[in-house]
């Protein structure tokens, strides 16, 4: 690997540590930004990414969509609180095309109920293109592939 | 990134890296090592770090107390073997402040029981302040900052 | 840390990435690819290996063992699909051979069965021994040393 290598596998790192960081603190009104206007978030289950089938748990093809998600869940906030711990590795470049890259990594989401209770809430799959702006990397796309079928949660809050 | 702050970058990380298996290896001893003279050492809730509540299940201002805990933890070693798995994700620094760097990572810490029961054992946050002398890096501060409550230890051990 | 170092640094972070992702995607007969062909390839049980006694779950002393062993697991395959997922961390080079490098790391494994249930499957450290060939970074030795006395399965899977 040479530099500017280096640098860009550094940076697409911290990308996704900002990412997790924006979750875990429950900025949830920031995690919009990590996207581009025209982004696709979607969080599916790995049974049906690997059928094809198009559809999810979340399916949201702007920004705008994504600010709407974070609005609901706002409003239908009537579980007790919670904490989520995103711990992500294995960041990796899959492919260059020049004007975006696709990258993947895993995920590891530890849930801490208010008594303590400590679960593992998620585990999967990022797979991801990113772009660079000049405001530093964003993902043009999110594809959240869970290792389960479902997730234990009315409503499913952006991983 | 230029190459002196990928390699700062990468310094910090394999600073945590050791620091987890010096935990992790029992090398409890070798543990006050990764501190300064005139370190701060905490274990907190989530909830009291953001209450500002000042006090923790472990409070230390120097070296020596964090040896002074390692010794009480030896003499107090009454507990069933039990081996203790540090993951550290999303190293990362938050703030330059030229003499010191203010450092935030996220841990996980899974715990084997002698029968070979797996829990999850603690979730959370470090938020360290790490200074770089002619041995290298160093905690100024290290505040751990554990997403649940409580964690499940009669006598708290380092995180 | 100079260029070559983090280079060597990135590259060795990229072979677990890969080595993890091959596993968790069951791609078991890409697998030995990762290993040179007189290889040593173990896993074991932190108790036995502090203990310094040789056997393991697993102990195969060539790539084609490597193989054999696929081949017998997707044979005996009648367990309900479940998937795995590895968090690799704290990847370091442990002694430099010149000829080959020492690298330690963690390594947490969680499985997903398929009615959603996830558990701690395996925990650990990987204790491997890498060379690089015109054809990148392979593993000459790879212990796998797990913290629990067993794991939960009949016929032991690659970890």
């Amino acid at each position: 690997m040479n530099l500017p290598e280096i640098a860009r596998q550094l940076e697409l790192e911290h990308l996704y540590t900002d990412y997790a960081a924006c979750l875990d603190s429950d900025a949830l009104e920031h995690w919009p930004e990590f996207f581009v206007e025209n982004c696709v978030y979607r969080i599916t289950t790995a049974e049906n990414y690997e059928a094809d089938r198009p559809l999810g748990l979340i399916y949201a093809t702007s920004r705008n969509m994504l600010k709407d998600r974070v609005s609901a869940l706002r409003q239908a906030n009537i579980y007790e609180p919670q904490r989520y711990r995103h711990m992500i590795s294995g960041v990796r470049i899959q492919r260059d095309d020049v004007d975006a890259l696709e990258v993947a990594a895993n995920f590891l989401v530890v849930r801490t109920m208010q008594d303590g209770a400590m679960t593992l809430f998620a585990a999967g799959r990022y797979l991801d293109r990113v772009v660079r702006g000049v405001a530093g990397w964003h993902f043009a796309r999110k594809i959240v592939v869970l290792d389960s079928r479902q997730i234990d949660t009315l409503l499913a809050i952006p991983l």
